[in-house]
């Protein structure tokens, strides 16, 4: 079956291509001028390609962000664990800064932080694909440090976690101050000072 | 001149109803839909009466929110002062909470935050009017406390603020988690672990 690969390649390349022109034009028009025909348009696709896939323009939406931060990160979501929580979380934190000061995302997370905030079912779809998988990774490391008696053994690991990202999250909505591998730093020391055992 | 308040008085129902009406919209149609003609509608005055005081609609309501915080808190932006500081902001977090979790606020809230991430000059002007002098109330109390040896003296106020209410913030915007009073308690216990002298 030599030929086999050729239309599962062909409907990955469609998929990509997709998901891809659903980032642009997120970027160019925002989400609520976003159409699938445009969508269809720029990926060189029927509509009906689309909604073979997607139920929805948000459905494409979404999976076209996953589908960035997938790309983006290793394909494990495992946090680096060299014994030492002070700098894997300094590397993870400044990976983290960084990304958010990228203008390529910029314009796409942007929008979609838009609609996560004004949807609540969206906001849980969020939660459950990516959120709540990559915070569980997240708290792996955290509990690694804390057998390590790097941080004390009752800390709320959720609570952690807010405290970590959630100003750096808020700094860049509002872009209310710079977003800096110190900044990321000073955000880890203030965080491992609060949860030391 | 016993007659002279009545036109002043006039002028200031006639904004407060302007103001008012703006809130109710604002939750019953979003901003994207609102208009300076609905507004005008609803409070019972002509455009032209809005467009003397406000240049846009975004003018109109940005106040709208300014004026219902004005009303919602103490005249004086100042923080209680017991001299013991972890009460203190127990006290101040609680009352937070309770005025994120609140229906009322809820609609007019999320559509004021949605404007402010997509609109830098908005946010620029939400900061200078409101976010700047409500911080720099905040920090007055930090630094009593940092006199009183309660915090660090190092302690940088701007990162203890965002560690404060970023997560709660966080936590609102992405209906993560309950607000509750626990939660406000948390957040501080572990702001003042972080700012420990």
């Amino acid at each position: 079956m030599p030929k086999q690969p050729d239309p599962a390649r062909r409907s990955e390349r469609s998929r990509q291509a997709i998901l891809e022109a659903a980032r642009e034009l997120i970027s160019e028009v925002g989400y609520a001028r976003l159409t699938i025909e445009a969508i269809a348009a720029r990926a060189g696709v029927g509509k009906q390609t689309i909604y073979r896939w997607w139920p929805s323009k948000g459905a494409v939406v979404f999976d076209s962000f996953l589908a960035l931060s997938e790309s983006g990160q290793d394909r494990s979501m495992a946090l680096p664990d060299t014994g030492d929580i002070e700098a894997d979380l300094k590397v993870v934190m400044r990976a983290t800064v960084a990304e958010f000061a990228d203008p390529v995302f910029e314009a796409p997370i942007r929008a979609l932080n838009t609609e996560i905030i004004n949807d609540p079912a969206l906001a849980a779809q969020y939660r459950e694909k990516l959120g709540d998988p990559v915070d569980e990774a997240k708290k792996a490391r955290l509990r690694s440090a804390q057998r390590a008696g790097q941080i004390a053994a009752d800390a709320d690991l959720d609570l952690a976690l807010e405290v970590l990202y959630a100003p750096l999250y808020q700094r860049w909505l509002h872009r209310s101050g710079p977003l800096t591998a110190e900044y990321a730093d000073a955000l880890v020391d203030l965080t491992l000072k609060a949860l030391r055992p």
